[in-house]
């Protein structure tokens, strides 16, 4: 098989890819080891940035993004039993954040490939990377899992395969940096048959530790509690975690949790993971395949939606005028901005958690922190506007020739 | 001896307090353990909020500041080899920084009570505080450090003596809380006789370690290095100083950084410290002797001065309507807009020294916040209002009733 960018694993960044190359006129072929009904039906969390919602409506694959997300223009941080609100719309001059589960993107993304002839396999197995370092670098795979060795010859390969996927451990390690932070926290996360208890999503700090309430929609909430990432799932009782979601989400107002059955849980470990450079000859890797954020800025997915626009774009410029400049400098463009968002994510995790190794003066420093962001305007706009999504095309504001 | 309010501690906690009960009818007397020439003598820095300068303002105490003071409005954080400049000015909606020293500011509060014929007693010894949970609490001491023992009666006792005084330990450890960090840094600092190499204050981060540039007058500049805390001065010949301040301070467009000869030198380590409460009983901490930050925010002073505008106002209200309640509520107050300044001082710590200790993840979330707060407007806007100084009365922006 002959393509020109390989696409290795389809999930939003692999997808999105595939459909922005489509939109150029650019071939792609994508390659997924598990099967299409596994990672449709998968449930996941989503929550997206005006950015990504914009671009996904901008390549007309929002329509039912558009009917069934819910729009929020505002979070509520809560500590001390009190909640403040964080005004996104107002703060950031009209932007808002869309909950849409990440499977019902790939959902649609799948949908739109498959209506425009799109190639995906999925179900494969062995997949390997070749020649990143030539001009007809290779994917190696089997149909099937352990079906007849294939091979797709590209121009480029993109490595959208996740964190645990082939192509980041295809790029020689004498030339991989990798930046790693392993968090004394985990999420024990749950899905409740129950309505929703607020309209917006509440993350709250409360000595017990870290909980966070969202809504998957009218009848499904989702909550998280942070705790030991050790843990057992065995340990924790429905209704043990929900008194602990009752004491950490308590206010002095009165204002009410609604309880529910649990229909699932489970707990998750959290790291922040960074891999540079990003590329190697003609190998590109994109989204979770590069970097990995904690879930408390609720970035993951949107940086893989920004790398793959500027691959796109770079790829582009590549095909369209013979300008391989911006290729070479991808890794470089996508690195700026992921580090804001891994500073962004890493500040949220830090703020919002309970740190049993913190001093005394170092939890006064962090109630300061959550006092100062929600009564100064200049503070909480510094938080809005990471939490809607940095510009796509991070600009300098202002640069001085230094003084003489 | 009696009196309304003694004070204890002649630094511009101590004076500022006295001046300001003076202007409002309140009778008061200032005891001091050093000399004045002692106290006028010591060379310090100091770098005045835009707060700090109305206050000397509008109590007629800025007319030689007003003529020997420098004016900023901006810095420039330092980092990669590159001048970023935050314009506080336009930032903050026109606000300052004034450069004049803090052994300037207490030569002009001394004349101004000299004046007044205010009560200062200078070089007294063995100081200790007595019924301070009656309503006639007592200072004792001797007058020419051993002379005879003399006694003031009080109806209050302002504590301004500095971390190392009396006055805290006269707090029942039972009550008090203490909240420190001790930094693994320090300073060394030099004077040295040569022309400003930069109109403004230039805060450098360099992997070498932090170093600051100010200027004193345009014949003095003031400059810093971060060293180990342990290390001593007589390591540190004049030329390996002026080394280390061109490494850190060098730019990749040859900016040129004058030396000239070292008139003086010292290392200091630096520390955060909170007490927690800053009263007990007739007792009101003010100024060093509650809280203490690292030299990075510059809010020593301006955090002293903050204090006893709060107590100050308090009192008036006991003595015009016998109302006590802004007087119970005095540490409160104090506290909150203490632990923001608190935390401005760690985060300019944290962000533009070199920690040792540092995973290179660590480093690189450093870098973000460097890169972000030098390219985001939010961003500036919030470091810049917090270095000029939050308001005196912080209000909050907005807080939600939690959302039912």
């Amino acid at each position: 098989m002959r393509t020109q960018v390989g696409i290795i694993g389809a999930g939003p960044a692999g997808l999105m890819l595939s459909h922005l190359l489509h939109l150029q006129g650019i071939e792609s072929i994508i390659i997924e080891c598990r099967s299409r009904e596994d990672i449709e039906g998968t449930i996941r969390a989503g929550l997206l940035e005006q950015g990504t919602v914009d671009l996904m409506k901008a390549t007309g694959v929002a329509d039912r993004m558009m009917r069934e997300g819910h729009f929020h223009e505002g979070i509520e941080l809560r500590y001390n039993g009190k909640g403040h609100r964080i005004n996104l719309y107002e703060l950031t001059g009209g932007k808002k954040v869309t909950v849409y589960a990440q499977h019902e993107v790939i959902k649609d993304l799948i949908a739109a490939r498959l209506n425009a002839g799109g190639e995906m396999i999925f179900n494969v197995g062995d997949v390997s990377l070749h020649d990143l370092d030539t001009s007809a670098p290779k994917i190696r795979f089997r149909k099937d899992k352990d079906g007849e060795l294939q091979e797709i010859t590209c121009d480029y390969i993109a490595g959208c395969d996740g964190f645990h996927g082939p192509s980041r451990p295809s790029i020689p390690s004498s030339i991989r940096k990798e930046y790693q932070k392993i968090y004394p926290f985990g999420w024990l996360g749950i899905l409740t048959e129950a309505p929703p208890s607020a309209p917006e999503l509440i993350y709250a700090y409360h000595e017990r530790g870290f909980a966070l309430l969202s809504t998957r929609s009218p009848e499904i909430q989702r909550l998280y509690i942070q705790v030991d990432p050790n843990d057992h799932i065995s340990n924790w009782s429905d209704d043990r975690i929900w008194e602990e979601l009752h004491a950490r989400l308590a206010t002095r107002d009165g204002w009410k949790l609604i309880d529910g059955p649990i229909i699932q849980k489970n707990i998750v470990a959290m790291r922040s993971f960074v891999c540079d450079p990003m590329q190697y000859g003609r190998l590109f890797l994109a989204g979770d395949a590069a970097h990995i954020v904690p879930p408390t800025g609720a970035k993951g997915l949107n940086l893989a939606m920004a790398d793959v626009q500027v691959l796109a774009r770079a790829l582009d410029a590549f095909y369209t005028s013979g300008d391989a400049e911006p290729l070479m400098r991808y890794s470089e463009t996508c690195l700026r901005r992921v580090w804001k968002a891994e500073r962004f994510s890493w500040y949220m995790t830090s703020m919002l958690h309970r740190h049993h190794d913190y001093t005394p003066f170092e939890h006064q420093i962090q109630l300061a922190e959550l006092d100062y962001v929600t009564s100064s305007r200049a503070g909480s706009t510094s938080l809005a506007e990471n939490y809607v999504g940095l510009p796509m095309e991070w600009k300098e504001k202002e640069t001085v020739a230094t003084l003489r």
